[in-house]
């Protein structure tokens, strides 16, 4: 499997903890494109990336506008 | 590979579209468990389910809480 490049650029909210795994809201440069937004499971631990989405600024503001007006 | 047992329990909001790919913010049961909220790629079209991650009651508050704490 191809090697993966990426660096975490700004950690935002570690969303919940299980053992070694945390879900994670970061931005993300992923293969030295432009940092994205990153919401993602993560084992920094195991050196290990689990699944996730990226998302653009224009998504995340949707997001955001979507959370506020459900009943959570 | 396995088949994927999925349902749609409801459909809360498409943060995004892109050709046939939806970046879409659902509430999904993944092989007859409950459901759960989920924010994942989708190509309907082609029947095909793309990367994304689920998420529980209280992680989707704290991603609330911390899209509205910080400068998006």
């Amino acid at each position: 499997m191809a090697e993966i490049k990426y660096e975490i650029t700004e950690k935002i909210a570690i969303l919940s903890k299980s053992g070694s795994w945390t879900k994670e809201l970061n931005k993300v440069s992923w293969n030295d494109r432009p940092a994205k937004y990153d919401l993602r499971d993560w084992n920094h631990d195991a050196g290990k990336i689990g699944k996730g989405t990226t998302l653009t600024e224009d998504e995340i503001q949707h997001l955001k506008e979507t959370l506020n007006a459900i009943k959570l």
